[in-house]
């Protein structure tokens, strides 16, 4: 099942997406329930608040998603789309775990997960427009990853039933500006810009991915590919992330781990490449989809 | 004007502080506005969500702690306390922000303030217990902090009004542990670990701090005074940081700077002196009041 976060008018609602189109799950799910427009609380903010509220509501989306018969469709080219998680409690984001992205920079792969993190004001949607003042930073940079999004609360989570705790998976462009991520030496800031954290285009839940370490993930500027890898290249698993991460930190229903980047970034090439104005970038995973955004320099 | 979150039986309640006794909101405001319990619900969640809800909401609350007569009354002994702040968006920490503690690790000052992070899952209020594993950190260290408050949505603020922005201030400490922190490079798990953001006991509002880089700020151990400095020896300014932070990030209500740790912290002590099972922590700043905490060493 993919779900997404679309803009409808002033609000913002849960649809379900199904054959290339989107089914608002507020009003498709007042004329299943036979009633007047109920309002699902949960329904009006991200997927997070659908995890949070627990199996019920999930239960409800289910039962959405496989009715034959829902008349409120809306053809996916025009939905606005939003990020599938709004305002995730954290963003666990892991430096330096593909193979390959460590062998273009030299670096020894580490001997545990190396944890940094985005700040949740950073979260833009599909089509958004990165954008960023050249008064700031002028060596921005893409990174292809794989978001997997968690779907209950975990702490203390044994690598063997991890994966029990992911209600699903979308894709991740982990914007980065290279001169303040450097300069400060704690990565945060140069991670965190407003815009930096483009995610979506929706949720894919996980039983429809069934080798999350085992996906095709590239990314392009203006159409040239830049990362062209696979998610088995991870030098720590998604498991392994999850145990890892739950020992140190109580993970909340909708909390994002982002798994890393494979190579190809532009900082490590030869010359670098960094983002400009104009430039346009995707994030493509087998099965979850591409993630399309647009780059814009904004003096304030 | 001073804020507390309160447990009450199953829910928590925001709480004016008032001598020596707190005066739960909702019951109170029921009672003022004449009529049955009235549902305030930005009054049962942080105080992140009354500053969300805006001007009306903090009129109430005024309104309130002006009134002669509260009936509802809970002595400070009687009362759980909790953090003030629940969940906010993000917490902006500061490195390397007071000259003093700058001088006793003989690191030369940053040029520009430097960012750094603790997930909110890691806050905990006044009287809780910090605790950690010992097979996962055994250095174990406090930081006492002036928490700055955001009041209402930031960005781009000039320094010249950038108190406007602040709702109030309350302590914290800072738990490092500091294995993790230098072992990792970047700080945020090893500052982020459960239980490892105490804060409170409760918001003073702006208008009760005159004068926020004057404020003796001091932490103990077992009673012992191990900081003892001054927010005046802060290298930048609070007006600094809100310009700063506000100038990479969206600062929302309820979103908290940490501006720093004076010296006397733990490990750049000779010998280095760590927190053990059973120590006994505060940190107290002058007219806010004092945050103490419990600590334990716990296997999981």
């Amino acid at each position: 099942m993919k779900l997404a976060r679309i803009r409808q008018e002033n609000s913002t609602e849960l649809a379900i997406v199904k054959k290339h189109a989107l089914f608002p799950l507020i009003e498709n799910y007042a004329y299943l329930a036979g009633q007047g427009r109920t309002p699902l609380a949960w329904a009006q903010s991200g997927v997070e608040a659908l995890l949070a509220a627990g199996d019920d509501a999930m239960a409800i989306v289910r039962r959405a998603y496989e009715a034959v018969d829902l008349p409120y469709r809306i053809p996916i080219d025009h939905a606005l789309l939003l990020s599938p998680i709004h305002r995730p409690s954290k963003i666990i984001a892991i430096g330096l775990n593909y193979w390959d992205h460590c062998h273009e920079q030299n670096v020894k792969p580490p001997d545990h997960p190396i944890v940094f993190t985005k700040f949740s004001t950073a979260i833009v949607g599909p089509e958004a427009t990165v954008q960023w003042d050249p008064a700031l930073t002028q060596k921005v940079d893409f990174e292809a990853e794989l978001a997997v999004v968690i779907g209950k609360t975990a702490r203390h989570v044994r690598k063997e039933v991890a994966l029990d705790y992911v209600a699903g998976y979308t894709c991740a462009n982990d914007i980065s500006a290279r001169d303040l991520q450097f300069g400060d030496k704690q990565w945060v800031r140069g991670k965190s810009l407003d815009t930096f954290a483009p995610l979506g285009p929706w949720l894919v839940t996980a039983d429809e991915i069934a080798s999350p370490n085992q996906l095709t993930i590239r990314s392009t500027v203006n159409d040239q590919i830049m990362q062209d890898s696979n998610t088995a290249e991870m030098i720590f698993d998604i498991p392994t992330l999850i145990a890892f991460a739950s020992r140190a930190f109580t993970l909340l229903p909708g909390d994002i781990i982002l798994t890393g980047t494979p190579n190809g970034v532009g900082v490590f090439r030869e010359p670098p490449v960094f983002l400009h104005d104009g430039d346009e970038v995707t994030v493509e995973i087998t099965g979850i989809g591409t993630l399309h955004n647009h780059c814009r320099e904004l003096t304030p």
